[in-house]
């Protein structure tokens, strides 16, 4: 029910994936109540379920009505459809996406918000949520300062932020986090293709990691690329086109990128 | 002279670029000498001599002839223009290119080999060595084993690696270093063109390479190209070319490189 008491919020889980399992498990740890996770998957909704001693359902229908919040993290693309779905809510109705409007959630509850960690969440690593920034956006001021209180509560570090602005971080995210990874999983691509271990990468990438994050990665780039060293970069387009056309590209265009983003005076 | 007492080599550094300076400051921590530094520029030549309280050169002729190690540290475009220039030489001389192979030297000694440390060196960052992998070729046996002792009196963990290895390594390290900079390089511009801090990136930057250092990062990746999530990826590619049109080919060419990484059966 609304103002729920910010101690002890009785929570819906809606969704059972990465995000759904890790905010459940910090909510439970700071001392909220999950009462309920609604999924699509028996297997993965029923798993989450137990671990948290909850019940669970699989029929939009069978929801409980009365929670204090109901938080929906399933896939962007899934949230306009579940909102149209659901029946009318007394709670407070957020959901967790970087690039969905608050105002998806309009419909389904007077009180609604967006409660966004900013992070990257994999069901096999143990994580916590301490220093993470959460962005808020909330339909009052009463419900951003129950989510504020909400993100504290979990160690998260809660920051304002409109529909907008939430986009575009999350669009960085995908550059500084995804395709980062992405970077890496070629790197090991080629480790295994040519027959030497990954692990001989692990300072490297730490060290670049370290760098980036010091001194700031526009002051950090190393290699061939911002060089200007075209011998070197032929030799590698050559060695690439041998085993991954795609992977040739990727040299390619980031070459030229790195290049671009260091030379050009409008950036 | 050859061979060297393994615990107090007599060093010329050739080369005064970023390389150059750390190698030549961990030889000095670890009870090497420095006796020369030789370079092309004045500036970054005298700073490297006169940091290391050694004389430096910038005459090819004016090299001192009699030292134990020989250490080409200069862009690898220039190595072969270099090893041309030189004299022959007495000592053991190596170069730290990852994508030079070995018989560059040859002419220059009848001891040489590589000393490749595998990692990303900028001067306005403090680095130790410690446990970074150093990639040793060498012409002999005794120099191969001179070279190992070298690399760990600086903490380094000495491999034996043939040229054609390394350079798939160095390749490699493009990828895993050049290029994952380069992600975090376009987050940071995208957050200052929208004007949000780059400090929010940081924990999920830290994040993001944690989960790819302990599960590996084919086994980390997570966001909307993975997912197949069009609508986002639509909207992200929407976003892009509103800002900088490379950067918006940058996104579609990982987003489709991360799917068919993710779904090739043959990768």
């Amino acid at each position: 029910m609304f103002p729920p008491n910010p101690k002890n919020f009785t929570v819906v889980m809606l969704g059972a994936g990465n995000v759904a399992f890790h905010l459940a498990c910090s909510l439970v740890n700071a001392g909220h109540k999950i009462v309920q996770i609604f999924g699509r998957s028996k297997q993965s909704t029923g798993e989450l379920a137990k671990k948290l001693s909850c019940s669970y359902t699989l029929n939009v229908n069978d929801i409980i009505k009365d929670a204090d919040l109901y938080i929906v993290a399933v896939p962007d693309a899934s949230i306009g459809n579940l909102a149209q779905t659901l029946p009318k809510l007394n709670g407070i109705v957020v959901h967790t996406s970087g690039s969905t409007p608050i105002d998806t959630l309009k419909v389904l509850s007077n009180h609604y918000g967006v409660f966004y960690p900013f992070q990257t969440f994999s069901k096999a690593r143990k994580l916590n949520l301490n220093g993470i920034p959460f962005c808020i956006e909330a339909s009052s001021d009463e419900v951003c300062t129950l989510l504020f209180n909400l993100s504290e509560s979990v160690g998260g570090k809660p920051i304002k932020m409109d529909s907008e602005m939430r986009r575009w971080l999350h669009l960085s995210g995908v550059f500084s986090s995804n395709f980062a990874n992405h970077m890496f999983t070629l790197a090991q691509h080629i480790a295994e293709t040519k027959g030497f271990s990954f692990d001989l990468l692990k300072p490297l990438i730490s060290e670049t990691v370290s760098k980036a994050l010091e001194l700031a990665p526009v002051n950090s780039q190393t290699g061939p690329a911002i060089r200007g060293d075209l011998d070197t970069i032929k030799k590698h387009v050559a060695m690439l086109s041998s085993i991954n056309e795609e992977w040739m590209e990727v040299y390619r265009l980031l070459s030229s990128s790195i290049w671009n983003s260091n030379n050009s005076t409008n950036q």
